[in-house]
This record gives C-alpha cells, structure tokens and sequence, in this order.
C-alpha cells in the first residue's frame, strides 16, 4: 500500500517545534503498529515530543489514535455503574487491594486491569499472586461475570487494548524516553479509556518514590489526564499525592497483602486508610454515589467480605496462610529523635534487592521479600529501637539491600510528633 | 563483557542538557559499533544532540571516538604533501574533476574519497563512472601507488575508515537527524582524518541547494570543522560558497564531466573557474605551494594531462565520447528581463527526477541525464529564448522534471546584467 506520510516528515515537524496533524499523528500510529514505521524512527519521534511537548488537542489525538490500534472493551452489558482507580505507583502503594473490594461492596463494579512490577515500584499482580491459588489471567466473559456478581476484578490487561501503546511503552523504555508528559499521559489514558470505563479516579503521586519527583510535573500530569479522560467523556479526577515517604508500613509482595487485609479489617496505618478512603468516596461519588459511609464497611467487615468473595473467583484461598521469608535483618537506630523523613526511593530499592522485585521482564519475585518499617515518618525513635526488618530467601542479598536503606531514616533531636498529610491536592 | 555504562544514562545526560563526559562518548560510539547500543538507542541519542547540542570538547571527543571505531590510513610513505579537499554538496557540484588534477599537477598527493550521489545532490563517483571503463573501486596499494606517480586519484571510500560514523549516518537518514551540525560536523571530518590528509580545504555550501541554507548555519559549520581539523593537527581551511544556484550550466553525470573538460581546457562557466581556482589555491598554500600560477596550469595543458592520466590510471578512456541521453526537452522563456535567481533545489531535483540521481542506495543512475542550463543568474533572455534543455533515456520522466524546475528562473525586467559572486567568506 502506499503511505500517506514519510515517517522523516512526521519526526522533523516535531523536531522544529511544530504541531503535528491529526492525519500525521493517526498515520505514524497505525504505521507503527504495522511496523511501517521502525524502532529508531519512533524512538527519534519520542525523544522530539519529550524536549518540543505537545499540546492538549496533540495529546488527546495520539491518545485516541492508540486506542484506535486495538480493542475496545465495553461494560455497558453490567448492571451496574463502573469506576476504575489509576495510580502512577509508588513504594508500598498497596491502595488497590482494599480500594477495589471496599468501592465494590457498595454496589458498584470495579475493574482494575492491572499490571507488573519493574525495577523499584511493585506491580499489584505480583502481591496477589502471594495468596495462594489466585490467578491474574482472566477471559473477557469471567472477568465480566465476576464484575456482575462480586463487583471487583484485580486481573491481568489483556494485550488486545492499545497495542501501540505496549509497543511503544517498551520503546520508550530503553530509549530514555520514559518521562515525558505527553508520553505518560497517552499511554495511561489511552488503557483506561479502550478499557471503556464511565469513572475515572487518578491518584497521581509525587515525592522522591515517584515517578513524577517534581510536585509542579506530578500537577501538570494529573490535568493532562484530567482533560484527556473529560475530553474522552470519561468522568474524570486526579487527587495529588504524597509519596516522599512509602505508604504504610510494608513494602513486598505478600508484606504488602497482610497490610491490606489489617486495613480491610478496620485497621491499618493511618496513610493507607486515609488514601483508600479518600479513593473510594472519589470512586463512588463518580459513580453516583456521594452519600455513603465509606469507613463503615472498612468497620463493619463488608469490604473484608467482598475481598474474600473476589480472591476465591479467582481461584485464591483468602485463608491460608501467606509466605513469610526464610531470613530477616534488622536495621537500629543510632540516634534518638523524631523521624522526620524517610526516603521512599531508598526504601523501594531495597525490596526490590531483597527479591520483591524484577530486574527485567518475567523474571520470577519472591512473595515473602520485602521491607517491613517500624519507625515512619512522625513517630518518636530512641537508638537502638528497632527501625525495620528486612526480609528475603537469600541471604546474600542482605549487602546490597542494606547500601540502598543506608541513611534513609532522617532523625532529628528537636522535631516534635506529627501526622503526615498524603493527599496533596485534587484536580477536576 | 560488563558494560561500564549503559545507553539510557547516556541518553538521559544529553536530553536533560548535560554535557556529555569522555568517558560516556567513548563508550556509546565503541558499544554501538559493536551493536550494544541499539539502533532505537542512538536514535534517540541523536534527536537529544540535535536539540540540546555538544559543544566544542564533546564534538572533538565524538569524532575522535568515531575515528577509533576504525582504520587509519597513512600517507606519510609517499614523497609528496597530501591535500585534501571535501565539499558539503550542492547541485551542479563538479569541482573537484577540475580541482584534483589540477592540484595535483602542481608536484602534490590528492586523495579524493568520494562517494555517491542520493536524493538532488550529485555524486562525484556518478559522474565518472560516465567515462567509458572508469572504475571506482581501487586497493589501498593502487590507491598509494597513483598518488605517488599520478598525483590525483578520486575513488570510492573504503569500508574501513571510521565504521561508526557509516552506521550513524545511514541512521540519522531515516530519523530526521541528518540537520545537526555536531553530527555533520563529526561525520565529515571523522572520515578526513582517519584518512590521514595532511592539509583540508572545505568548501561549505549555503544557499537553496546546499544542506545548510541559512547563512549562519553554513558558517556555524564552517567553523566547527576547521576547529575540529586544526585540534587533530589537520591544516584546515574552509571557504563559505553560494549555493543559491547551481554551479556552473550543467547538471548531469556525463554533461558534468563535459563541463568539466572545458574548465581543464582553459574554457568553461566563470563561476565554476573561480571556484575550482580559488580552492586550488588553498591546497596548494596548504601544501606550502602558495607562489604558483594556478590559472597557467588551466591554460596551457598540464591540468588536462593530469587528468587524462588520472582518468587512465583507473581504467577509464579520457578520450572516448562521453554517453548522451536520447531524448531532450526544452524550456523557453515567457518574457524579456535579466535572471536575477536560478533556484538550485529546483534544478537539481529536476535532474534527479530526469535519471541523474537515485532515490534510494544501490539504484543505477543514468550516464547522460540531466539539465543543461542556457541561461544562468546575470544573464539577459528574450522572451521565447530557450532556458535550459532536459535530458533523458526516460522519456515519461519530463513531465514530473517539468514540475520540479517549473518557476525556478526569476527574471526581472528592470534588472541589469550582473555577475556572480561564489566566494563569500573565508574561515581559518
């Protein structure tokens, strides 16, 4: 077939700082997910669009024109309203794993495709693969079934939507393309919006375990998809929030289930109560529902009952036992004084040392590894209190995981106790 | 092996507006070469340089990198100075079938590797291979042993010298960062100097149909490659040429050739006289040679005997009739006036669409298309009066010929007879 463009005219507009057409933007899409257009070619596009930007009516073409290279799901079919959460991730950000049965216990469906983790952020599909039995692959029909009856679904995205996107997240990946805004944004959106959701809450996270480090990026990221999702007739908001320090006190795979169910419980830290609280009345006034007693069915064990009713659909035992590590270490405190930073980053890297983590795609996690905190940010510490305890099945790791926790606790004699503020800011 | 960088790093120094250390340079140009660093990668790389830039120090170390991922040649063996000339191209370009002998008639080595023409620029090898039994392709040992007795070889570059730089280029072609100076800049000279010249005359071209049209870009690059050669002990001088139209009335493989027999016959078009003149001088003066008489070596036969020495040294036949095209076409006047601009992109890409040139590597070009200009900038026309003759074995590619010169005469009416200025600037 002949083309309507050269893949070079697309990349040079770009590169001096114009506008791209729609005719170009929805050519070198679909021209690159036939393979027209090559790797080298998209990965010069991605690095132009990284320095010149693009403008809303930009964005919200490529993005439509990624979702046009693939599927389109459609829970229109549900007899109930649909609302989906987003998180840009961040270190211990378990909120999925309550948030979903918590909003589904009110009547409402919830899917959340979900995915992998790689390098320090975990990936949700990895904590539940820690029960036992559960499984992240679903067919379209189980997944809308379980929507029906439990109401919500933590399962694997299927690789029919956006396939652009996949192609060019993995580009983006290895060409040091990966921050851009518009890049981001896209590619989010892009999921969410084939995925055919009425609702969409965002949880856009700033702060050294972030992404987006930069609060005034993490900002212009959350309005970017804001509109994006608004311009798609997707109901859409985005909270701004904390992520200088990790959320909660567990960070690993199965560490991270066990915090969630003490949260399901009408326990658990109060930073992830206060985010999946916050989530949820953002989920279910979206969905048309503002005048419920979120806190109530944390309480009241709805949410726990919904839990347990979404792991078994997927063949998990909300039950038994979950994995523990073989080995621990433990990390003191010189000093006395009150924790008044804690470095997220520092943190996530070391999980990922101890085994919670992948390096590269597919490789295999360990399901008790991870980091458990015992002095967060705003708690009294004396030295030689215990400040967490590492977990792992290899040993060996203990060295490299130790470096990267290494002066991630600031203590400071004169502070005073206080409580951390997670969510930052919402934008409509 | 364990690399010492990895290419993401790299990207990421130069995309966020680092310099870009020694070390990194050394390291993206060797794990390239050997294929560590993806294409998609350094794709990516050269769409940073081209927006970010490198300056003086990075540039140097590129092309010292590019120079390491290859051979060196050496022509210290020989009795005689070596000169080297290398120009950025432009339509009409014929230079240096003139230059090279007549340089060299003067007791002095001139090496030209050459290469091919692509898209509305001319290639040198092209237009010889016009030559009845001519051969490009000629040994090191063959290469080293006309020098020696000839004085002037122009042949095809060797795969040896500076392979980074040939993997590079045929990138930057498909990406749309062909337009960086610093890459043009390293590219050029990388081959020069791994070629071992002693002395470089470059002959920058700006104007409609250089690659650099703008002024100062042309002058930008001017300066970078002088600077480039003067730091790797280079005897380097540039000349700043206009390149608003084409050099010279002919534009073609063999009607170039033709052109050029009438400069080494002590004829030929003013401006391409100047030109092949004034660079002579500046090798010769790089050689050393600054009292001789150039003019008198065009004169009374020594440049032409050179050349028809040259020209047999590889084979060809220098008095055997040059190949015509079998079909012609001819362009007249619509009014009376003076020429006051000839666009040379226009002419040269008519050239090009009539058989001169190829659209992609590898594709045969035709010996005798072209375009034959009767009137040039300066000149006075008559109504009617024929503008230029369009020649070709194809007859079905005037039409798309005609669309590409169609208005590239400006004639003015009120305009009096002028002369062309070719030398616009001299950089050391």
């Amino acid at each position: 077939m002949t083309e309507a463009f050269d893949a070079i005219d697309v990349i040079r507009d770009k590169r001096d700082g114009a506008r791209l057409s729609d005719e170009k933007i929805d050519w070198v899409i679909d021209a690159y997910t036939r393979g027209v257009v090559a790797e080298e070619q998209m990965a010069a596009l991605a690095m132009a669009i990284f320095l010149r930007g693009m403008d809303r009516e930009e964005i919200a073409r490529w993005t439509a024109a990624m979702i046009a290279s693939g599927e389109r799901m459609d829970f229109g079919s549900l007899s109930k309203d649909t609302t989906d959460k987003h998180s840009t991730g961040g270190v211990g950000d378990k909120i999925t794993l309550p948030l979903a049965p918590l909003v589904a216990s009110f009547g409402v469906a919830v899917p959340q495709l979900s995915g992998r983790g790689l390098g320090h952020t975990g990936g949700t599909l990895d904590k539940l693969e820690s029960i036992p039995g559960w499984r992240a692959d679903l067919g379209n029909e189980e997944m809308m079934a379980q929507l029906e009856d439990v109401g919500a679904v933590i399962c694997a995205a299927g690789s029919g939507l956006a396939p652009a996107d996949k192609k060019l997240y993995a580009l983006r990946d290895v060409t040091g393309t990966v921050e851009a805004i518009p890049l981001i944004a896209s590619s989010i959106m892009s999921k969410k919006i084939a995925e055919g959701t009425a609702a969409l809450v965002l949880d856009v996270k700033t702060g050294a375990g972030a992404f987006m480090r930069e609060e005034s990026d993490a900002r212009e990221l959350a309005r970017t998809m804001v509109d994006l999702g608004t311009d798609a007739g997707v109901r859409t908001v985005a909270l701004l929030t904390d992520m200088s320090a990790p959320l909660g006190r567990m960070v690993g795979n199965a560490l991270e289930v066990r915090e969630s169910l003490d949260v399901l419980a009408g326990g658990g830290p109060a930073d992830v109560v206060e985010l999946t609280v916050a989530l949820a009345r953002e989920m279910l006034a979206a969905a048309g529902k503002d005048d419920v007693d979120v806190e109530a069915a944390l309480a009241d064990g709805r949410a726990m009952d919904t839990w347990k009713r979404m792991i078994s659909a997927q063949g998990g035992d909300p039950d038994a036992p979950l994995p523990v590590a073989s080995h621990t270490e433990e990390i003191r405190a010189s000093a006395d004084g009150v924790v008044t930073g804690l470095d997220a980053l520092q943190v996530g890297v070391a999980g990922w040392r101890l085994g919670a983590g992948r390096s590269r795609p597919g490789e295999a996690v360990q399901a008790g590894a991870g980091v458990e905190l015992h002095k967060v940010v705003g708690e009294k510490v004396a030295a030689g209190d215990v400040l967490a305890t590492l977990h792992t099945d290899t040993p060996d790791r203990f060295g490299r995981a130790l470096e990267a926790i290494d002066g991630a606790w600031t203590i400071e004699s004169a502070a005073s106790e206080q409580t951390r503020r997670i969510v930052l800011d919402r934008i409509a």
